[in-house]
C-alpha cells in the first residue's frame, strides 16, 4: 500500500461513512463517536491502544479494521520490533487461520515502510 | 448495487450453486432445501424472517450472506426505518468490528434505493 | 428455570454488572446505555427487537446473552410458535455448533412456561 | 468423564433432546436427522467422520460438541496416537484460545482410557 | 481455479510468505515451522490430515485457508466423493453462513477436475 | 476470586495441563513452549503484552484466556485504570456479546484487590 493506495483506501472508508451516516440513527452515530472515543490517549498512550485494536482485530480476522489499525500504528510511531512481537501475540492466540491476515498485514507495513523511506529520498 | 449489479450477484450465485449441485450428495442438497424452508411466512412474516436472517449474518459477518438478505429485505418492502434499527441492534451486538459490513451493507441498500427512484423516474 | 431461578439470574447480573460500574469508565458507560436504547420500540416494536437480539446471540453462542434474550421475549409476549421459527432460523444460519444452546434456551423458555401454568392454577 | 459420568452426560443430553422436540418445528426436526446423517459411515469411515466432527467443534470452541465427539471417537475405536495427531491439527489452525478446551477434552478421553482398563481388571 | 491461476495463488502465497518471513521474530518463524509439521504423515495419512484441516479452514470461514487445504488435498488424491462427504459435515457442523465459502471450495475444486482432464486429453 | 481461589485456578490448571502432556504430541508440546515465549519481555514490556493478550482473548470470548490474563496483567502491576481502559477497547470492538465476560472479567479483577488490601491489613 503506497501513500497512494493509503489516501484511496481512506477516501473509500470517508466515502461509504457518508454513506452509513445517510442511513443511520442516533444509536449508530452514538456507536461511531463512542468508537472513536476509546483510543484516545489516556493512562495507556494511543500507540498502545493502537497495538491493542490491531491485536483485537487481528484475532477476529477483519482486513479492513487490521488495514485501519496498521495504518494508525505506523502514524503514532509504533516500530518493526513493536509490530512484530504484537503481531506475534496475536499469531499464537489465534492460530494459523489468521496467517492470510498476517500476511496482508505485514503487507502494508511493508509498503508503508517503502513510502517513508523514498520519501526521505525525495526530501533528501 | 444498481438493478444490473444486483443481477450480476444472482447470477453469479446462481451459477456458483449449480457447482455446488454438480458435487453434492443427498446431505448438501436437504441443507439447501431447509435453508430455504426457514425464511418461508410463517406465524412470523417473511419480512422479519429476512431481519432475523440478515442479522445474524450481520453479527457473524458474512458479506455474501448479508448481500443476500438485504436484496431479500428490500424485496419484502422494509423500509429505510426498520433497516436502520435491525442494523443498530447487530452493531451494537457485534461492535465495532462489524462497522466495514455495516458499510457495505448500507451502500447495497442505498444503492437499491437510488434504482428504485430512478425506475420511478423512468416510468413517470 | 423456574421464577425463583429466574429471580437468582436477574440477582447475579445485577450484583455483577454494580461490580462492572465499580471498575468502568465513561466509554464503558456510554455503551451500557446505547446497549439498552437499541431495544426499544421504534419502527420495529420492542417484541421484535428482542428477536433480532435473541438471534444474534444464539448465532454467536453467547449462553448468558440468549438467557437475557429468553426472558425479555417471554415479558413481551413472544408465543411458542414464533419463539421456533426464529431459532430455526438461527439454528440454520449457525448450524449444528449451536445445538447445546438451543437445548438451554429451549429449556429455559420450558421452564418459563411452566412457572406460568402454576401461577395460573395458584390463582384459579 | 468415568462411565458414569459418561452415562450422566447421555442421560442430561437425551433430557433436553425431548424439550427441544416439544417445542420444535418441521424445520428444527429435519436439521436433527440431517445432523446424524452426515456422520454415517460413506466412503469415509465413520471414525474418520467422528474425527471432522471433533475437529470443527474443537476449533469452533464447543465443549459439549467436543465432548460429544471424544465419546464417539472413542466408540469408533479412535486411538491415542490418532487423537494426539488430529487435535496438534486443531490445536495450531485455533491458536492458543483452544488450550482450555484441549485439556478439558484430553481430560475426559484419559477418563474414557481409565474405564476401560478399570473395566478389562474387573472381567479379568 | 485452472493450473495457471493455482500457479499464482501459490506465487502470491510465496512472494507474501517473503514479506513475512521480512517482519518476523523467532516466534512468528517457529509457528510456521509447527504449522507445517503438524500435517505431516503420521499414524493418520497426509490425506486424512488435509482433510481435517479443511474443514477447519471451512467452519472458520478462511477463504485463502479453504483454498490452500482444495489445493493439498487434490494433490494428496482426495477423491470427489470423500471430499463432498467431508464438506457435507463442515457444513452441517457450520450451518448456512459457510454456503459463500462451500461455492467457492467446490468451484475451485471444479477448476482443478476440469484441468486435470484437459491434461489427460493433451496427453493422449 | 481470593487468593484461595486463585490458587484453586492456578492448581486446576497445572492439574489438567499434566493431562495434556501426557497425551501430547512433539506438536503440542512445541506449541507450549511458543505460547509462553511470546509473552516475554520484550521491545513491549510483560506488561502490555499481558494486556495484548487479555483483549486478544476477551474479544475471542474465552473465559479461561480472560482469567488466566486478569492474574498475569494483576501481577505485571497493571493498575484499575489501565485496565478500564483496555477493557474499554476490547468491549467496543466487539460488542455487547462480550458484557458477560466483562462482568467476570471484573468481578475477578475485584477480588484480587480485595485480596490484596486484606493482605496489607494482616501485614500492618
Amino acid at each position: 500500500m503506497s501513500e497512494k493506495t493509503i489516501e484511496k483506501f481512506k477516501a473509500e472508508r470517508e466515502r461509504l461513512n457518508k454513506v452509513v451516516m445517510k442511513y443511520s440513527d442516533k444509536s449508530i452515530k452514538r456507536f461511531y463517536s463512542l468508537d472513536s472515543q476509546v483510543y484516545r490517549e489516556g493512562v495507556l498512550s494511543g500507540k498502545i491502544k493502537e497495538l491493542l485494536g490491531l491485536v483485537a482485530s487481528f484475532v477476529l480476522r477483519c482486513d479492513d479494521c487490521i488495514t485501519y489499525h496498521i495504518i494508525r500504528a505506523y502514524e503514532e510511531g509504533v516500530t518493526d520490533e513493536e509490530l512484530k512481537e504484537a503481531l506475534a501475540v496475536g499469531l499464537i492466540v489465534g492460530g494459523s487461520i489468521t496467517i492470510p491476515h498476517l500476511r496482508r498485514a505485514l503487507q502494508k507495513w511493508d509498503e508503508l515502510q517503502k513510502a517513508k523511506s523514498q520519501e526521505g529520498r525525495h526530501e533528501g
